[in-house]
This record gives C-alpha cells, structure tokens and sequence, in this order.
C-alpha cells in the first residue's frame, strides 16, 4: 500500500468535499435557516485538513489496483462521515448513528431512511439528502475527475473502474478525463430535462429540483413523508419515465449523440432491462388490478413501482405490502437484478445476468458436446474469463455477506420478511423493503447494531463488494 | 443420444422397480390389508413391461456422459411414477399428483408431505413412503449396479457420476462395482445398528424399522402426525446422532474400516459439517432457552433441528415457527448449506460452499497480487478448474430456478414466508419450511401447478441439478 498517496489524493477529495459543503449552506442561507452555520463551519474544517494533507507531495507515485480500490472505498467511507457531522451538530439529527445512515444511504443512492419525518426538516438539510443521492449516483470520484484530470500520474483508470458500477468497465472514448466530462455532461443534461418537466407540472422550483436529484441517481430521498402518492399522475408518469432512463447504460446516450443509432439499440443490456421492465410492469398490472380499479391506473402504479425497484431509486406511490404476493416476488426478485451497468441505479445489474445466463447455457454445451470450445460473447464481443470469473466471486460473496448481515440483523426480533428484505433493500441500494421497512415504514427502529451492517452493505453494495471487502485483508494494509 | 442403450437399461431398472413393490406386498401380506394387492399388481405390470424392454439386444453401446445424465433423471421420474400408481388405485390417496408428490418427496429424500394425516395409513403404505427414503438416500441406480456389475459395457462410471451427490465424484475403490457394495454395505450397516438402538427404546420392530429408514436415507418421512415430539428423549437423541452421521461423506466410514484413521479425521468437509453442526446447535439453544426451558431441553431441540435441517432430513420436535427470529434465520439458512457430499443428505452440500469460499479468497489475493498463480486444494489436492466452473454454474442455475419457482407459486397467494420457504425446503430436500409449511402444517393446500413445480423442484435437487435440466435441451435428443 502507497500511503503518501493515498493521503495526497483524500486530501483532495476533502476540499472537493468542503465545496459541496457550501452548496447547503448557501440553501440555508436562502431561506434563514441556521443549520446552514454548521454547514460552513463543517466545510471549513474539512477544506484546512484537506490542504494539510497535500502539503508534503508524495515521492513514490506507484499506484495500482489495490490503491484505487482502497481509495475509493476510503473516500466514500470518509464522505459519508463528514457529510453526517452537520446534521447531528446542527441538533437536527440527535443520533449521529442515524445522520450517518441516512447520508451513506444518500452518497450509496440507496434512499433508505432511519428518520421518522422528513417533511419538516429544514431545506437545507433536504437539499443536502438529495444532493447526495444525485453525486452518489453517477460517482464522487468520477465528478473530481472530470474536473482535475490528473489526480495522481496513472491512478484514474484504476480509480474509476473500481467506482464504476458493472461486471466490466469500458472507457466511452480514449481519454478518460473526457470519458468523465462526457458521462457528467450527459448526467447534468438529463437532470435538467426532468427538473423543467416537473416545473412544468406546477411543483416548486426547490420540490422539482430535490425530486430530479433523487431520481436522476436512483437514490429515493423524497421531501415528503406520503411519498409520491401526493403528486398528480403528471409527475408520477415523469418520475417513471426518468427512473428508467437513468437506469440506462449511459453507453446508450453517448451513442446516441455520436449518432451511432444503430450501435446504440444492439446493447443487450439495454434491450434485456427494457423486456424485463416491460414484462415485470404488465405482469404486475393485471395482478393489481382489482386494488387500483383502472387500467390505466394499474399501470401507472405498477409501471413505478417496477422502475423504482429495478432502478433500485426506491419511490413508492403505493403500499406493496398490501399488494397480492405474486407482484410482491416479482418486485422482490427484481431487487436483485437491479438496473444497467455504467447507469446509475444498484443491485446486480442486468449485464451480470446476462453474463450469468449465458454460462449457464455454455456449461450445457459443453455436457453434451465436452470437446466444444463456445466463447460467451456479449454485443458480439467475446466476454473474456477474467470477467466471468469475477462475476461468479461476486456472486459468492454476495449471497455470504447477505446471509451474515441477515443473521446480525434477526438479533432485532422483527418479523422474517423485514428481517431478511432490510437487508435486501440496502445490499441492492434500493431504500423499502417489505414489512416494518415497506414504503410506508423506515429504518427508524432497528437497533445501532443493525444499522452499523446496513449502512456496510450499503457501502458494499454500491461500491460493488471488492473494494470495501478487501479493506478486511490484512495484505491490502502492507507497505 | 443412443436410444436403443436407454430402453435396454430403464427396462432393467423397470424390473429392479418391480421387485421392491414386492416388499410392501409383504408387509400388507403381515398385517392383511387389502392395499397390498395393488402392490403385486403394479409389480406384474412393472416387470413385464421391464423385460419386453429387453427382448432386442442394444446393437450400438455407445454410452456418455449424456446418456448418463438423461438415464438417471429417467430413471427416477419413471420409479416416482410407477411407485405412485398403486396408492391411487388402492383408494388410499385419492388425488394421483398428491401420490405422485408423496414418492418424489421420498426417493428424493425430501420428506415433505402433501397427505393431511399419515397415522391412519395402512402399514404397506407407510413403509413404502420410508423405504423409497432409504433407497432414495443412498441412491436406486447404484443399488442397481451393487448387484448387477455391469448393466452397460462402460455406462456405470457415467450412472454413478449422474446419481452421487456432491461437486466432484470420487471412488473409493478402483473398481466401481466394489465401491457401490461398500457403499451400500456401510449404510445397511449403520441402519442396523439405529434399527437395534431404536428397539432399546422401547419401539415396535415396524415403527424403529420405518424410523430408521427415514433417517438413513436423510428423508424425513414418519408415521406419526405428531412428528418427533411423542417419543422420548432416548429416540430423539439416537435420531440426531443418526441424522448426523448419516450427513457424513461416506468416504470417513471407509477409511475408517480401513483403519486410514489419519487420513479419514483430516477430510476438510467432515471438518466444516462437524464445526457448523455444533456451533449452529450452541447458538440455536442459547436463543431458545427461555422457551425450552432447560439447558439440556434446549441443547436437545437445538441440535434435533440443525442436524435435521443440515442434513435435510426434515423431522420435527418442535414446530420451529414459534422459535425467535435468530433462531429461524439459521435454520433457514442451513437449509441451503446441506450435508456433506458423498451422504445422504441433500441441499448444496458443504464442499461446494468450501470451494466457494476458497475462490472468494484467491479472488482477492488475485486483485491485490495480480500476478500470483495459485491454485484451490481441498484435502491436500488441487480442485481442477472444471469442478470450480461446474459449481459456480451450479449456483447460478440453482438461483435462477428457485426464483421461477418462488415466482410460480407465489400465484397460490400463501404469504411470503411460506411461498418462498417452500421451494427452498424443496429444492434442498428438506421437507417443512416455515410458516403454512412448517413442521406443524403440510403441502396438502397447494394448487397442483405448485405441487408439479415444487416435484420438478426436488428432483432436479436431489439429482443435483444438471441431469433434470439436460432434459429440456433440444440437442440432448438429437440421435
């Protein structure tokens, strides 16, 4: 392990993270609020310990996958905690276990709350959930990419593959630093579309503007504690629409704009999330029928909900726990899937099932043709072995921690449903899950323990396991 | 596939089918009740159509892996088939898909029940549920091949491979014949001495016979609607000192009657099912100690249930519904575990979850040294890169099948606990799962297109997943 490099690159990340500090304050300030004191004061202590460690430049610039990876999981851990620190000072969250919940499920998109109420905290507060939800979405160290493009001599590509969420991570072009700006510009562009489509339906600027945030970064923070069952179908449908668009493979627009239409529509992801939304939302519809009377309202409902959970932004319009239990497995199971890699929702991603289906159909090949030598290919490349061995390692360790934090978390007595989905709901990122932490409860009543491994597979969950596991392997730590 | 060698051997296995109906033709023939005639009659049929199979001579013997697979999953759908027919016709259970349901529960060892009540069962009957426990357990084609050496010029090596248990096959002796008589030789063995312990305490011959059986084969039937929780503590603690041993790879009985002590104690797999048995059994009767009561009561219910859920045995001392949610999330969770390879027991067996666990953690030595080859040992020897492929695929098809089960029965609307604990008590053989299916309810109220999912689902676990899968692809079939 480079220490001096790590501690030049967090203290960069530091003072990237005073400036977003600002951006509540500036909020609070606004509307006179007086958290927004802590805000600054907060910033203002990061931006000097930011700066002292840059003072001494590192003179070993070796930096390499192991680097990158504790980097990354070092800089989200840290994020979470300072962003947290505020909220707790401010008096506004007494329980800094619970500010630190809610803002690693705000960075990690997963939008599951540990609040009772969010409709009168104060709007910077909001704003500051929101905002995390939106820069956790498409990447923190991908925006501080964008803006410095050489953070350390060779350490970019190590660092935004183990940010970028997906079994394997392709550069949109050559450079990166463009590839980062590209993915930005898109991401801004997109928020900005759905923020004038919700101004359009009558909402606030500041309303519109939270709810573009949390969607645009599948995260699911709302600013109102009926969820999104208040809102007219006009924003639903919006909503809806743009949940699933974020959940895209940013692949896809980037061809688009490159005018590589073609290219763009023969992405097997892209096609496979689209049947799979399709089909899930149908599917629920007619089950749900008798409860939401209409066609077109059952749809409507249906069609949401099977975005927010596929997308894992994890809005409700309805209570699923009152839904018939075939729609509540489809959404149970759709938690898993998740959405595209290179978008940004959670879960598996599509293009690891992809991954894994095909597997699957190779090892029956070969055990009725053992001398056949099939190649798994994907958008007509061939998937190279590392990948897939990586992908089946996630797998395993993916069911093994989800099955250790179920244990941890059955120690608080609740019910098997809400035992074993609060694990589900925070591991894929995706915020409700059934039960005590359906769409109309929260997280609010698990005990410290417990909240300590959700906010852990939060973390991994987003961060895609390896870089916060190998944290846990004493060779990562050696000089 | 060559057809001409599948009919020649279904029709021997047809004639070995005919033969053990004959036994509980004898039972009825004891206790004179009426059943038994269709028993005989079932046996006539049977083996006539068993040896027309024979009459022409296979001229091609041409015999692989393919064949293989495909006869072994024939062969147990044909048996499960037959075996139902003379529990219809006899009147004693009605619906033909519950009989069905009952004879696939058996010979896969699975123990789950559709039948309301089984006290009042007619002898013949029960000790055909516990006999198709015990051949099922140990397996029907290598009963075959103990007696017949060689049913196929080199089909026996592939039929073993199909019908064993476990990630990787290994034989014990160099010659198959010698290793399937050693095999079957320990296990009447041990049913034996359970059947001369089971008499000590005070049982009836038929009762210690069909319980004896029942645990052998890690099958879980049982003549009583009351489960486990009538006898006393003597036949409790003989059961899971059975049920224990009986999940034991078999390997450890052999090399202990060679006298290779050393060699048998050092088994990684025995090793991990022994550490798992007992600290699952110390943590379960901790927490259930203020129900039970007493130390010793809760160390007897504890270690009664995880050995009868490792093993996937499936009896019952206490209906575990009531037990605190900790409790529940273990058991639950061992469901999936199993037993050893090589046992009798079901579910993913403990070496796979070994080799998991190995490649998780040579995955991340490989990130962090990318350039150290290592490679997976498992009792000294290094695991070939097929046996890890094939389980990972394992794992990837099992998830995906126990997903469209969930989603298929989920259309009964039980609630979530029952719909998903089904198909897991199922597809790994156990029997109860919780809820409407716990060890307190049965199958009996599921619609027939669960009871047809939840049997395709206990053969394709028992048989390990590839040979029932197999059957459904277009180039299995091909000449």
């Amino acid at each position: 392990m480079n220490y001096q490099i790590l501690r030049y690159i967090l203290g960069l990340i530091l003072i990237f993270e005073a400036v977003f500090l600002l951006l509540p304050g500036l909020v609070a300030a606004i509307y006179g609020e007086p958290c927004g004191w802590w805000f600054l004061a907060t910033a203002a202590v990061v931006v000097l310990i930011g700066f002292a460690l840059r003072i001494k430049k590192p003179t070993n610039m070796q930096f390499h996958g192991r680097e990158g990876l504790v980097l990354v999981s070092m800089s989200w851990i840290l994020i979470s905690l300072i962003s947290a620190v505020p909220m707790t000072i401010s008096g506004v969250v007494p329980s800094y276990i619970d500010a630190l919940f809610e803002m690693v499920s705000g960075f990690t998109t997963t939008g599951a709350s540990a609040l009772t109420s969010v409709e009168h905290l104060p709007h910077a507060i909001n704003f500051w959930r929101c905002f995390s939800n939106w820069n956790g979405g498409m990447g923190v160290i991908v925006f501080i990419m964008m803006i410095i493009p050489k953070a350390a001599s060779n350490a970019n590509m190590y660092l935004m593959r183990a940010e970028s969420p997906g079994p394997s991570f392709g550069k949109l072009v050559p450079k990166l630093k463009t590839t980062a700006r590209t993915l930005y510009l898109m991401y801004i562009g997109l928020t900005l579309i759905q923020l004038i489509l919700l101004l359009c339906g009558g909402l606030s600027f500041f309303e519109s503007l939270c709810i573009a945030m949390a969607t645009a970064g599948t995260g699911g923070f709302g600013i109102r504690d009926t969820g999104f069952s208040m809102y007219s179908s006009y924003v639903q449908i919006v909503v809806t629409v743009f949940m699933f668009l974020f959940g895209v493979n940013f692949k896809f627009y980037f061809l688009l704009i490159m005018r590589k239409i073609k290219e763009a529509f023969a992405i097997e992801e892209v096609f496979w999330y689209t049947i799979l939304f399709a089909v899930a939302s149908i599917l629920i519809a007619i089950d749900i029928f008798p409860i939401a009377g209409t066609i077109g309202g059952s749809l409507k409902h249906a069609s949401f909900q099977v975005a927010t959970v596929m997308t894992t932004t994890g809005f409700a319009t309805m209570d699923f726990n009152a839904w018939p239990i075939f729609s509540q497995v489809l959404l149970v199971l759709l938690m898993f899937v998740g959405a595209c890699a290179g978008s940004t929702g959670g879960g598996m991603k599509v293009s690891r099932f992809i991954i894994y289906i095909k597997s699957a159909l190779k090892e029956m090949a070969t055990l009725l043709h053992p001398n056949s030598v099939k190649k798994i290919k994907m958008d007509g490349k061939i998937i190279d072995h590392e990948t897939i061995r990586s992908a089946n390692i996630y797998l395993i360790i993916y069911v093994m921690l989800m099955a250790v934090s179920i244990i941890i978390v059955s120690l608080d007595q609740f019910d098997l449903v809400t035992t074993v989905t609060s694990v589900i709901a925070t591991f894929n990122n995706i915020g409700p899950g059934l039960g005590a932490v359906g769409p109309a409860g929260n997280f609010h009543s698990l005990s410290i323990l417990s909240k300590l491994v959700l906010i852990f597979d939060m973390l991994t969950g987003r961060l895609e396991i390896f870089p916060i596991v190998i944290l846990f392997v004493r060779d990562t730590w050696k000089k």
